[in-house]
């Protein structure tokens, strides 16, 4: 038999005994960071990107234990089988394969022995030359006026990677375009995009793979009421990335243009494909939405390449096997001390708790415990006046720090108590971690700091759009590699589908009461059916 | 010997058994849920909202306990004693008067023997007069132009109770002007504000209790040296809500005009103050602020008053102890099924978390384990489509659902699939409830959906400032009451001390080498001395 799960391997039995002597007071990180070379050993360079993980809860017995996991489960062919089209999402019998989005070689890569690549090159030229054309003026909205405004409907990875990115590269943005984003059913997030725009200088790009995704479906409705009561054609303020051949992609439904997205891509891991593709070359520029591929290309060939010892990625997961597995966090702080990555935390929260919040391997046998951890985060020093007293006295969880050495904006340097902001900035990034894990001795318990509190510090040289590809491929590779190591298949989310066809159920009840206003909801199970009158009626019996 | 914590009481010993007994499966939701009339049996209305507990993991059995957690604990008794002014802050020695922010009524409330309310009603009627003449045109900037914009300069809790309710309250901002945050230190949140705002119609409000929070400052600083840059006098562009005497109350540094707070109203718990008021009021008139705060008077009430049974905060608060201290959960999602409710979850982030996260009660004695849990949450169904994979499959967390019976926009009223948007969103509310509760059995274990996950609905009528108010003020009683039950002070926060005392003495070393260029970073730690040196020189010793 192939072991594919880290709890299958002796190594397992052997980490789980190594948490026990990781829990003794002598391995407290006090302990550990004493040592004057903690950080040139427990730090690591590649991909463009410096990994400081000298705080978190491991000396070289447990480290060598986390590289034999790796080695025995032979995580790095893993990764390559996944670049090289393998069908790792098996439930779906479907490749995985975000990481050919931003490969610019000449070498095919094969599914089902079709190169894809011809397809992958060929949206980014049409990306490239439809968003040269908007912001030439070539391509305008009905009245002949360029376009001002972009609406992108779509939920979910066809939300979440964009906005992430968008907002980190805002400063950048020099098209004259403002970037808007429709993702919630809710008609009031419709009601505020509606209130943002100018109808007549806006195009709206709606995403979704399948396209009848309920939310993207009934957003696009609304919009397309909403433009012709403004007596705009549609057609020519719209455009759409969707499969081949779906209801978005149908000459009887025309629109400005449509650009192609494939089933080898999941949601989720999609920024780099047209989905995030078309949106972020509107508002940003092609040029720039490349250079962010780049980046993107450079960490997953660090990803595929780099030995253990020195793959960000790669000792990310294992960190946070560790971390999860074996030393019983439930939750991982993501703490940008950089403000354009405040979409960084709620893009991971998607990303990795939607590839890993899973109970059963890829073989359909049910893991020991479910996988996964609650991501959360918020941008510093925010995180240090909201959540941060429960982080340093509460139960404690691990938090990913991450910072920038240069700020987008260099030209405002007042000073404060002798320091620029952005110096401060970085004060407060240095002190914190090291906070968490020393602690503090007090003889007034509510001023003691037990420390011992693991962290890691991830360095990026500025906020350019490479970098922010870098990240972002970091934060997918760690998540894939996570995936590997528990054998879970973390490209599927059959999850999602109970709620979704409950909701089916409800809506169809739904329909028939705008139907026929006598409709009582028989049927309905009685707590349903409370709601539905309470939304009807105002009033539910209960 | 008086017994304060739960864990003191007999019944503790009561409720970590009938832990072991609801885990067992005859336990599950599934069950409990059988009985036709669960959800009147497990629902209370009251303060103006409805709420259903129907889906929490408890059995009456349970329920009676926590009753009798209530009883023991006379947890109503020490809410009227926070109410009238008692000094529940034992640490820093000050009562707990964020209510009396709401009060309207007559009688005195003393502190020290003194009656606050006429200081309360003075900042209230500064707060109309300004607001009126700011929104009046009777005051205007430095260039005689009328105010169009808002920056508020706080952090923590002078931001994220503000930015809770002006974006729940966005599409009811009628005065022509537009609110923006700036709480992080980071110079790229300066930037982003500054390319937004048109200095001449900016007005600052600068909120800081002590006006010395360090990011407050250095921002203040920024801010007005843009003024000065742009010809702008910032005496006539800046106001302050700080405490009396601070030095942003100080006749040397004039501004247009300085609102008070007071010491016995917590940053976390201030946004009914003059923190929420100031800029509330301008963003959305003084009117519209009053009608918040009566709906939060009315939750305060409720909570003061009404019996356990039927007391909405209290019990929530009894049932997050119950999950979080008995059956085990370590997180509490909110989830609200409307999108002006997007910045909830990061205000009671902090509120809970900053008061609740705490390892020591209120004698000072460490508890057996610390208290509080992380929150975080995204709106649905935008959560459905990135997180809820974990939350269905992955380790199970409480989740409180929040709906609105009508939204801000029912002008828009397009049908997909037969249904508007708003009861898309409804659908999606009920079913995900059900679903986490019930699950599904299944042959294919990827399908395969164990249920019995907790979760409460709020319900509210709209989503007009009354129910925004009701809505604050049961998270901050349920809040209060989570620390009565623990026995902890949840208005200190000395967790946050550490990495501020640690940032301080970094700082002092980048000024000095701000002064000196070759100021070498003589000793400070190497990891810290690390970073310094790739922060000022590109790259540090390792």
């Amino acid at each position: 038999m192939v072991l594919y799960r880290q709890d299958q391997l002796d190594t397992h039995t052997e980490l789980k005994k190594r948490a026990t002597v990781m829990k003794r007071p002598q391995s407290h990180l006090r302990n550990l960071l004493q040592k004057p070379d903690r950080l040139a050993r427990y730090s690591a360079e590649g991909g463009g990107l410096f990994f400081d993980y000298s705080r978190q809860r491991l000396d070289d017995t447990t480290r060598q234990l986390l590289f034999d996991l790796d080695k025995k489960l032979r995580l790095r062919k893993r990764f390559e089988q996944m670049c090289a089209g393998a069908q790792l999402n098996v439930t779906e019998k479907r490749a995985v394969l975000h990481t050919a989005c931003r490969n610019f070689g000449q070498a095919p890569i094969l599914v089902d022995g079709k190169d894809i690549m011809p397809d992958i090159r060929r949206v980014r030229d049409q990306i490239k030359a439809f968003c040269g054309q908007i912001h030439g003026g070539q391509i305008t909205g009905a009245n002949g006026k360029p376009f001002r405004h972009v609406v992108v409907i779509g939920i979910g990875g066809s939300y979440l990677g964009p906005e992430f990115v968008s907002t980190a590269l805002t400063p950048l943005a020099d098209r004259g375009i403002a970037l808007h984003y429709l993702a919630n059913v809710d008609i009031d997030n419709f009601g505020a995009v509606a209130a943002a725009i100018d109808p007549p200088t806006t195009l709206w790009v709606v995403i979704s793979k399948s396209y009848t995704t309920a939310e993207t479906s009934a957003n696009t409705v609304a919009a397309e009421e909403f433009m012709r009561a403004q007596g705009l054609d549609p057609a020519k303020h719209m455009v759409t990335v969707t499969s081949k051949g779906s209801p978005g992609d149908d000459p009887n439904r025309p629109v400005l243009q449509t650009f192609h997205m494939f089933d080898y891509i999941g949601g989720r891991y999609s920024v780099t494909s047209a989905v995030g593709g078309v949106p972020l070359s509107l508002f940003l520029g092609y040029d720039c939405f490349e250079a962010f591929l780049k980046g993107a290309a450079e960490m997953d060939q660090h990803a595929l390449n780099a030995p253990v010892e020195e793959n960000l990625p790669l000792l990310a997961a294992l960190i946070s096997v560790w971390n999860t597995t074996y030393l019983g966090y439930q939750q991982q702080g993501i703490i940008p001390y950089a403000s354009p990555l405040a979409k960084l935390a709620p893009h991971v929260q998607q990303l990795n708790m939607e590839s890993n919040g899973k109970a059963v391997d890829v073989k359909g046998k049910f893991l020991p415990e479910p996988a996964g951890m609650v991501i959360f985060g918020e941008p510093g020093t925010n995180a240090q006046h909201s959540f941060f007293q429960l982080a340093h006295q509460g139960k404690p969880f691990p938090i990913d720090f991450i910072g920038a050495r240069k700020p987008h904006h260099p030209q405002y340097a007042s000073r404060s108590k002798g320091v620029t902001n952005h110096q401060e900035l970085w004060a407060n990034l240095i002190a914190q971690a090291q906070a968490l894990a020393l602690g503090k001795e007090d003889k007034d318990k509510a001023r003691y700091f037990s420390g011992n509190r693991p962290s890691s510090t991830i360095i990026m040289e500025d906020l350019g759009p490479e970098n922010i590809g870098r990240l972002l491929s970091f934060y997918e590779a760690r998540t894939v590699y996570e995936g590997f190591i528990w054998g879970i298949n973390s490209f599927d989310q059959f999850g999602v589908e109970l709620g979704k066809k409950l909701a089916d159920g409800l809506r169809g009840h739904m329909a028939e009461r705008n139907r026929n206003s006598n409709y009582d909801f028989g049927g309905v199970d009685s707590i349903s059916k409370f709601y539905l009158q309470l939304l009807f009626d105002g009033t539910g019996k209960n």
